[in-house]
C-alpha cells in the first residue's frame, strides 16, 4: 500500500469520451482492437493517431476502408489558458474526414468543438470533451453505440467554421443517419 | 541509370531553410548531430520534432539546456489551398519558445510566418519557407550562422498575432542580439 505522504497529488485529466458506431461492427468486427469502457491515458505532447496501422496508431481500426493513418487528434493550449484543447487533422490522402458539417481533406485541420461528430469511411465517432486540470496528460474513454449517432446539421456558434471550408448539406448525409431534418446533437444510443 | 519513362514526375518540395546560431557552438559542439548544407526529406503527415532526445526527434541538439522534446513543426493545408503551411508548438514544460516576438509556453502554438526567428535556450533558428508543389513531403535545409540572426521587433502584418499572446518587447531581447532598435529581419551572417 502506498503511503499517502509519498504519492503525487492526483489531477483530474481532460477526457475525450468517444462514442463509436459502425453499421457492420458485429459482422466485420472493426472495433476488435479498441478497449471499450476503459480509460486510457495519453501524453499531451504526443499526437493521438487513429487508423489501420497498429504500429503508428494508438487507436487501431480493423477495416480495410480505413487508411493506415486516417486522422490525428492533438492537444494544445490557447494563450493564457491552462485548459487543454484539441485539434483534429485529416492524414488520409484518399478519404474525407467530416467534423460536424465541415469536410476536411488531406492535411486540413480544425479545432475540435466541445462536442463533435467525426465521420470517415462508414465510421461515426461522437467526441465529447470533459475538461480536467492536468496539462501534461489526457485520457480517452471509448463506448460502443449500436445505433448511429444523431446528425449535426447546424454547427454550434462556438465551433470553428473555416470561411473557405466545404460545408456539408443535408443531401450529403449518409442514408444510415437517423434524421434528415436539422436537429441538435443527441447522445448516441448506447449498447 | 534510370529509364526516364519509368521514374515518377519530380515535384518541387516545400523547403524550410533553417539558419541556426548558438553563441557557443564551437566550444560546446551543440550542432554535432545536424547535417548542414544538405536537404532532408520528411513526410508531411509526421511532426518534425526538435530536441535533445535522438530517438523521438528528427532534429537533435546536443545541449543539456534543451528539453528532451523542445518543439515541433507540423505541416497542414488551409482549406481550398494546395500549399503546405506549418505550425510550431512548444513541447517543453520548462522553457519558453519565442517565435518572432511571441512567447509560447508549453503546448501553445502558432502558424509559422513565411520568415520567422525562433529562439529557445541560447539557440536562434531563422526559419524561411520556400513554397513547393508536393503536399506529401517537404524538406529541411540547415545552414550554420556564425553571427547571431538579426532581431525582429515588428511582426509583419501577415504573421499570426494572438490577441492574448505575450508580446516580447525590446527590454527582453538577449544581449547577444546585434541590434536594439526595430529593424526588418535580415539574413543571418553565414559562416
Amino acid at each position: 500500500m502506498h503511503n499517502m505522504d509519498d504519492i503525487e497529488t492526483e489531477e483530474i485529466l481532460t477526457c475525450l469520451r468517444i462514442t463509436a458506431h459502425h453499421p457492420l461492427h458485429e459482422i466485420k468486427n472493426v472495433f476488435k482492437l479498441i478497449n471499450f469502457n476503459k480509460k486510457e491515458k495519453h501524453l499531451a505532447e504526443d499526437a493521438l493517431k487513429i487508423g489501420r496501422d497498429t504500429k503508428s496508431c494508438r487507436i487501431s481500426l480493423y477495416d480495410q476502408r480505413v487508411s493506415r493513418v486516417q486522422f490525428s487528434i492533438r492537444a494544445f493550449r490557447h494563450f493564457n489558458s491552462s485548459q487543454l484543447f484539441f485539434e483534429i487533422q485529416n492524414l488520409s490522402r484518399r478519404g474525407k474526414l467530416i467534423v460536424n458539417n465541415i469536410a476536411l481533406e488531406y492535411l486540413n485541420k480544425v479545432e475540435l468543438p466541445k462536442k463533435a461528430l467525426v465521420r470517415f469511411a462508414e465510421f461515426q465517432f461522437l467526441v465529447e470533451k470533459e475538461d480536467g486540470e492536468s496539462t501534461e496528460n489526457f485520457e480517452t474513454f471509448f463506448e460502443l453505440a449500436r445505433a448511429p449517432c444523431q446528425e449535426v446539421l447546424y454547427v454550434p456558434s462556438m465551433s470553428p467554421v473555416p470561411e473557405t471550408g466545404l460545408l456539408i448539406n443535408a443531401c450529403s448525409i449518409p442514408p444510415y443517419c437517423s434524421s434528415q431534418t436539422p436537429v441538435e446533437m443527441e447522445e448516441c444510443e448506447l449498447k
